[in-house]
């Protein structure tokens, strides 16, 4: 909170006292609890679930103080969603009107966005030792994806390498939004949203407030980056550009991105006016939700429904894995794809070995057998979530794209949740649920459910 | 046909030309087939998919030709989109006023559920002698569910067991409802498409239109009886108590249906007036919802949204295997909800070997295996239908309501295709789509797709 105490004081805003009201007992609190030492006991991969999901759900309830002591908020659990919102990188608000909040708080509101898109322990494991096996539970239970981002075999150097990526190219972002006449404040709060895939704007105009096509398109192509594995990156600073090119999800990404836009473009034609603003819409918009950005320069809304399916359907898809965004992520997609065909060919050939393969090798056994779970898991979270919601009172569009578009951290669903609209038709206790879904999202489900299973506690 | 016919005759309706003008060229073709001897070859599964996949096809194309040639729908395609709906037992319409039609036509469309509901092909092997490793191919891809319904050795002797229960099952179904009242020509039309838990009603008023509590009642009863794996019965004739009742799939089915008739009560207290009706009203939809039948005696679109989320996700989850319902199925829902436990305990228990046990025995891998991935295979066809119906342009959840409807062979769905609306708002092309996913929902997923696999038809 150290940054956003800082914008406070420059702004003036009165947020300060806020802060410090937060920072003291909760650094009072980091430090005691910091004088418990290790017994030297080695960490299971239970254990990092555990750790991970419970740090999440602390740092959260924390981190909505600020926001509810800065007095924009109607009740405490108003403050815990926009919050969760924020660190989960949904970017799903409550606020009508962002611009009422003080600078601080709105700078720490988007701020959660840079920190939850890489990951919250991720950081911390950056800059706190700890014993290389017992960093590689907490990363995999916090990175998002199928399979673990391990770029080198000490995890603390891997933490650093990412944040380092990621760190530089939220700086180039915020460098070239400045250039092109957005205001600095803005600048870091939309590059941290842009960068974490969150997507809180910082007025109720959006980045169609801008009315700026160069900062349009910069954003369209800074979301795509953000959404794209951080390995490649990685790959491309050892110059091992062949490898980094070849990687099969990366380049069903962006053949889903351009299909998409195409398909959006020639669907929207009339309404944007043109085939150049359509192909404009279409590309932020496409780039917006399927790297579950969730900005938006347009009321999609009132875009042909084909438009809208065609949104929704990526909403489902997301992002890379290793990336900051969310969704199912288009490798746990493809290696269900390829199932499909798999099975069709199995059935052909009984006594074939029939392998799904990515990248060239056959997925491994164990990847394959928990990609199916995940999205079992996922479509039966994804029903029960929309029949509680429902008991809101409010209807299946609007229920069921809410579920979706925070489960799957994007920001705005359809209908009621639109892109202009925001999540305040939803009661107190339907905030709290949608939040949980937040969670479960972007912990990618195992988490959060192993925090209520009893004996997680037990062994 | 023949039923049909007679049918036709006695009522003098004039349909019958149009059913000789079928049956005739269509006795020839198969009299011709049947002079091409089989050269000893044995099936494989492959052909058993295959063969199962052609033969619906074909008969959903002769089997519309007398619907058409009533004159009572305007196109072709019209006419197979009813007919595809009845032999896959969905029971959803494209007619406002069914009874403008001939009772030859009524009954015929009504008919079709019967067969379809326990397998054209079943049907078929009942009265032609085939091979046994042949039969079990074709009933292991006709049969719904994950494991193929085999009760006795010879394939021949299960498939005259099951229409054996099927068909006195029915006929005490009629017996019942001429007793309390409903005319004959009724009685027949509306137990088979509660046998076959289809769902087309006789005439625009539906079940609700016989005012009868009694009616309501038996049929709540025996849609529920039909959703049950036709093993139970198998047992049951067989006198072993024990295991019939033992069933986990069965268990669970009861107590979803339990628990969703209690909450939907609740739920609609007061629109229902009193407790009583509540209950009724509950029970009768939810019986007909997750057996897939989709009757209807009040309009559950102006139920609360609670209701509507809790029938849409009984739509999903569907009757029991083994059963003449559709949907998912409680055995594989079951297999997927212990999958996530299991996965869970995995994550506790990383070097536990964890099994998924039904009925006490551990889950085949094999099983295991596909159920996930047909789980899988589902959310993915469930979003490309959706995505391709959506070029009608009608809302998110009409179109999504009707997917999973017809998806689910149920019939009715929320909105502008809710239960009291019909399917003639969507175009001739989106009929043809919508019969594609309920072919494909019927013959779960594979067999469909097999037909358009290049490689079936090379080896």
């Amino acid at each position: 909170m150290v940054p956003a105490l800082v914008v406070s004081l420059l702004y003036r805003d009165g947020d300060a006292a806020g802060f410090l009201f937060t920072m003291i007992p909760a650094g009072i609190m980091g430090f005691l609890l910091n004088q418990v030492r290790n017994s030297g006991q080695r960490m299971s991969s239970r254990d990092g679930y555990f750790i991970v999901a419970a740090a999440w759900i602390i740092v959260s309830l924390i981190g909505a103080l600020p926001l509810y002591l800065d007095g924009g908020f109607p009740t405490y659990w108003n403050a815990l969603f926009e919050i969760v919102s924020g660190f989960t990188t949904t970017g799903a608000s409550i606020l009508a009107r962002p611009e009422d909040l003080g600078h601080g708080v709105l700078f720490w509101r988007s701020f959660t966005h840079w920190i939850g898109g890489m990951g919250v322990l991720v950081f911390v494991l950056m800059v706190m030792p700890m014993e290389n096996d017992n960093s590689m539970h907490l990363v995999r239970a916090e990175v998002p994806g199928p399979t673990a981002g391990k770029l080198v075999p000490r995890m603390r150097t891997t933490s650093m390498i990412l944040y380092g990526i990621y760190g530089f190219m939220t700086l180039m972002l915020v460098i070239l939004l400045c250039l092109f006449g957005m205001e600095p404040f803005d600048s870091f709060c939309i590059a941290f949203g842009t960068a974490g895939t969150g997507g809180f704007a910082v007025s109720s105009a959006g980045i169609g407030g801008y009315g700026s096509l160069a900062i349009e398109i910069i954003l369209s192509v800074f979301m795509l980056l953000f959404g794209v594995n951080f390995s490649v990156y990685h790959l491309i600073m050892l110059k091992k550009f062949k490898e980094a090119f070849s990687m099969e999800e990366v380049k069903a990404y962006l053949i889903i991105v351009a299909i998409s836009t195409a398909a959006i473009a020639v669907n929207i034609i009339n309404f944007a006016g043109g085939i150049g603003n359509a192909l404009r819409q279409a590309l932020f918009q496409v780039s917006s939700i399927i790297t579950t950005s969730g900005f938006a320069t347009v009321d999609f809304e009132h875009w042909p429904e084909f438009s809208k399916h065609m949104l929704l359907m990526l909403m489902v898809i997301g992002a890379c894995a290793g990336s900051t965004g969310g969704g199912m992520k288009v490798s746990r997609v493809l290696i269900l794809v390829k199932s499909f065909w798999a099975e069709i060919r199995q059935i052909i050939n009984p006594k074939a070995v029939v392998t799904v393969r990515v990248n060239g090798k056959p997925v491994d056994k164990k990847v394959l057998g928990s990609t199916r779970i995940y999205a079992a898991s996922y479509m039966l979270l994804l029903c029960a979530f929309t029949l509680i919601v429902s008991l809101d009172g409010l209807d299946f569009t609007t229920n069921f794209t809410a579920v979706l578009s925070c489960f799957n951290n994007i920001g705005p669903g359809l209908n009621l949740v639109g892109p202009m609209a925001n999540f305040s038709v939803y009661s107190d206790w339907a905030q709290v649920i949608l939040s949980i879904a937040m969670l479960t999202g972007r912990l990618e489900i195992f988490p959060m459910f192993l925090l209520f299973a009893k004996s997680a506690h037990d062994k």
